[in-house]
């Protein structure tokens, strides 16, 4: 224990003297961790995804993913929270847009939605988290936990706003809208039953919005 | 080549004589590969599942296997719809029930499909084959070419019934409704962000029957 409570880590320091900024080298070193699991786990799959292949690729030492994570499914959670917060859905992961016209702000985002399945930077590294966490429990609640659910508590918040401005019925049921909102895309997304497209996501969500 | 154009192949020939019936054998082979591929695939995955194990499991030689399908893909597409035969939600594979009330068959439907995926014989392989589809664009075709897109035409059959006789709008999108129906149950079963239960099955229901 430091007896100096402003004793600044080397991991929080900020810029200063004639040495590479070690917060930011820092930060370099995490995001290129975060971005070589995703490109990694969507090339080989989660079973056969290593630290030792993250550091290779990432081009740091095994020891500095081990520095910050305790395994890949953490290092993988991380970074798909990272993925998510670069998601124009997440909106500074503040809430979802609210302008108050609820089908236009719900059209925004899941079509955001349709365009980030589409996109195989998403694509594949969520393919292959789902399909791991389909069969892995213990992997799936905590990416419910972390990332799920709260994605999900986004849209109840913003349902539950237009409730509140009497734009749905008292007694709508914010859940099962969020669900049959999330539900029919990633059902069309991850069984690749139809092509997903902004047409699709806007009837979605017209026909939900419909419902209360 | 036989000139006798009746000679009848072992797996076809009618019970006769004192032998075992060869065509009742055969039925029996089958039906054992296909359960021991559920099984399998339920226990160790898709990309770990061999021909060899399912022929150990079953109790029959690997030719008897390569005799009927050509792969593992194979034989789990036909164990799929097997499955999918002895499912009550196919009422012997001629349509959805129809009872002229329209909220309550699907209700029925759904309600078994949730009673399904809450039974550990059902969802440990569809969860390994749905995980498996997620990867592999070429198995996922084969499946919903087969397995998937048969099962979203009874929800269509039966909704357009219900159109042609007036419950629905003329302007109802059925596909789009089935997907509602589908895409949610699919999602909570899935991605367990919730349990799986007849009530949510009938919410979802009523919610959908209300759009159109």
């Amino acid at each position: 224990m430091s007896r100096t409570p402003h004793t600044k880590t080397p991991e929080t320091a900020p810029a200063g003297g004639k040495a590479p900024d070690p917060a930011r080298r820092s930060d370099r070193s995490r995001r290129a961790i975060l971005d070589a699991a995703l490109a990694l786990v969507g090339e080989v799959g989660y079973n056969k995804l290593t630290i030792e292949a993250i550091a290779a690729r990432a081009g740091v030492g095994k020891q500095t993913i081990y520095r910050w994570w305790p395994s890949k499914a953490a290092v993988l959670l991380d970074a798909s929270l990272a993925l998510a917060g670069d998601a124009p859905t997440a909106d500074g992961r503040t809430g979802l847009p609210d302008t108050g016209d609820l089908a236009a702000d719900l059209k925004q985002v899941l079509r955001a939605t349709v365009d980030e399945f589409n996109d195989p930077a998403y694509d594949a590294p969520l393919r292959a988290l789902t399909a791991a966490g389909a069969t892995d429990p213990e992997l799936a609640a905590r990416f419910t936990e972390r990332l799920l659910a709260p994605q999900l508590a986004l849209y109840e918040d913003r349902l539950r706003s237009a409730r509140a401005v009497g734009q749905l019925a008292e007694g709508a049921d914010l859940r099962l809208m969020t669900e049959m909102l999330l539900g029919p895309l990633t059902y069309r997304w991850l069984l690749r039953t139809a092509p997903l497209s902004h047409a699709f996501a806007d009837a979605l969500v017209d026909a939900v919005v419909a419902t209360a």
